[in-house]
């Protein structure tokens, strides 16, 4: 057998510690596959004392991430810090620069700097992994720039955040609202004290943005990610898709057609009987359709520090064995430079919720609005009877441009009869 | 860029074409990804003047597959001929011994022969891809071999032959008995003249084989696999199930435990809700259980043109990339030679079901007779009273050892009331 692979994991966090614990626990099989040992030789964190739960000696500790790069020793960096800028995305850029291969779990770097990362690794011919960094110990990565390389993929669609959607479905089976079910989530430790990157849709789009690079072949562009999140998703509005044979889920979708690239995160009217709308709780799922494949769908737990190990530590091994692949799946010269196409040239179905005063006339003016901008009915749902007070109405549409959906919007949340903000979600076929 | 990767294909069906217009069709995409064109340049058939539907001109053709293999201008060889033995067998074999690696979408053969094509392919340095030989398009070679690779896996079970599932389906969907369903799959082509290898779960257990042994990194053994087809499974049963709270899917299952691997495919009730239950039609599913990443679930079409030429394209940019694998994930040497468990020692919950006499003490026969043998019941379902004549009586088992089962089954076959041959479904987690 050749020489061990040394490893470097910089971030001694849980993941960090999980990918220590799977190259010990499962050295033999790892070995095998591997070709080579995979050992860890070198951490980097800034403290020394804390009781991590797993044995560190023999280690060599670098409290400097940057010097455990530069250390000679490592073959290899795992980057396990986490964050866009700072020491992760010092510390990639002086591996890569070292002509030193990278491990990330880091979506939000890969997202956010992933152009200039992929040419630096291109430069200086030193490979970038990044399974984890999507989907948790899903091989999605893979099954996108590697299993499914031979197709054109129309569309790539997925449940990309297990918050969210742990979220979403104990507000669905509990009939309880989002702030509740929020605050029960961070007891539980399934959302983090400031929630924000997650339920506003950021670490959706992050991923989203990854996929759709793999997946169309084009640099990464997250600035062009359309991003809405949950907060405005009601007990309500999920009852009401339940009438209406669907479930409403946070989905990250990108599209390709003449028109561009579309990619956009928000919450989703899925129907019942779709892949994606069975998929609850933490879960995570992706769909990809290629024109010769059709339809595959992958899923499996999104986090955690087991299933992120487990994506690391298969970089790890494609690293050993010496099997390459571009960032994102084509030297920088090969990827089509595919435009961006805007969230205002999106059409689709939207279910559209009000609350109006129940009075005669007010459905003729809501309507005329629709009929005035173009906007045609597929159904309409009105529940129980209160006259002159408030009552929830729902519209359904047919395919409708955004843009025309949004002028309706305005239109009718200035309605004198309209007394919330409309809720307008997007139906999507899952 | 570099030199194109030459690649000949022998076997001009339905799946050769497939791959000629996959290859043609998406050139840019796959070229980019490859990072190097890959072109067909030779083809092998029999038959030279059938219209197949795509131009064949400009390629070399040749009559003898061994002539392919040997023609020093082909750098891979596209095996679709299909069968476990004759010109399929001797072309693999040709080829990997002029250490040309080879591409194949034959389950039969790597099922069957396996162990000694991965023995040629380790000592010439040649590499063998079959990813199109399980589950289509579905990278689930990829993900057992690669995208898993850190793991233990303690299980994989899948819904791995499209045949049988539309035929479980549409029994289920339409309350129809097997032998009208299945002539109607074979009018509409999903079913083959002859279904033997289809129906009585010969195929769904080469593809078994393969998955048992990369999942658990030994080598295939294909003689080890119970296997039961799906020709007993009646609309009756397919009703209970449903009372029951499953579905009944034929199901390919592996599994690692102390007294070694067991693999089997059978009829299974899967409880309703789980993955493996709401999968329908001709769709595959494959579950697989890691230690770290938990269960990922791949789902898509499992046959077809389209698909299995994905398949075969994805393994061919692997090659144009020089990403390699050892067939089975390891070197020979690294493999374990884990032994298989027998049948005999399965321990699971059982449905049985009886059509028995319509009158007092044949269900005390019946219990006693489980009794004496240690078999505990959780339920049992009898529908409609009918004195005299013969009525279905339903029995579900706790957890019960297979030979007690077997026992069981005989004495209660042998008892006079009993009118027909027992049913008997195992019931699988999903």
């Amino acid at each position: 057998m050749s020489r061990p692979l040394s490893v470097g994991v910089a971030g001694l966090g849980t993941v960090g510690v999980g990918v220590l614990r799977l190259l010990r626990d499962n050295a033999d099989v790892i070995g095998a596959r591997a070709g080579r040992p995979v050992a860890v030789t070198a951490v980097s964190a800034r403290n020394r004392t804390r009781d991590r739960g797993v044995a560190l000696g023999g280690l060599r500790w670098f409290e400097d991430p940057l010097a455990l790069a530069a250390d000679p020793a490592v073959d290899v960096v795992v980057e396990v810090i986490g964050g866009a800028e700072g020491a992760a995305r010092a510390l990639v850029e002086a591996a890569l620069s070292h002509g030193k291969p990278v491990v990330t779990a880091n979506k939000s770097l890969i997202a956010v700097h992933g152009a200039e990362l992929a040419a630096a690794a291109e430069r200086h011919g030193a490979a970038l992994g990044f399974e984890a960094a999507v989907a948790g110990g899903i091989p999605v990565i893979k099954t996108l720039r590697e299993g499914l390389a031979g197709n054109r993929i129309a569309r790539v669609a997925g449940i990309l955040n297990g918050t969210c959607n742990y979220i979403l479905s104990a507000m669905r089976e509990e009939r309880r609202e989002f702030a509740e079910v929020l605050a029960e989530a961070q007891r539980l430790g399934y959302a983090e004290a400031d929630p924000t990157l997650d339920i506003d849709g950021i670490d959706t789009a992050h991923k989203l943005a990854i996929l759709a690079a793999l997946a169309f072949g084009r640099p990464v562009a997250f600035e062009d990610v359309h991003i809405e999140g949950i907060r405005r998703v009601s007990a309500l509005d999920i009852a009401f898709a339940g009438e209406l044979g669907y479930r409403i889920k946070l989905l990250g979708i990108a599209r390709r057609s003449d028109g561009g690239i579309a990619a956009r995160v928000h919450p989703a009217m899925v129907p019942a009987g779709a892949a994606l709308a069975r998929v609850d709780g933490v879960t995570n799922a992706v769909v990809a359709e290629g024109d010769f494949v059709g339809r595959v769908v992958l899923e499996g737990a999104g986090a955690g520090a087991g299933p992120t190990a487990s994506a690391i530590v298969a970089d790890l091994i494609d690293l050993a064995r010496g099997r390459l692949t571009p960032v994102w799946g084509a030297a920088a010269a090969e990827l089509t430079p595919a435009p961006s196409a805007p969230m205002l040239q999106h059409v689709g179905c939207y279910y559209l919720r009000l609350m109006v005063v129940d009075r005669p006339g007010v459905i003729a003016d809501v309507t005329a609005v629709l009929r005035d901008l173009g906007v045609s009915l597929e159904s309409m749902l009105q529940r129980g009877r209160a006259p002159g007070e408030a009552v929830p109405v729902v519209l359904v549409t047919h395919e409708t441009g955004e843009a025309a959906m949004r002028a309706a919007l305005a239109r009718i949340a200035a309605l004198e009869a309209v007394l919330e903000e409309p809720v307008l979600i997007r139906i999507e076929p899952g």
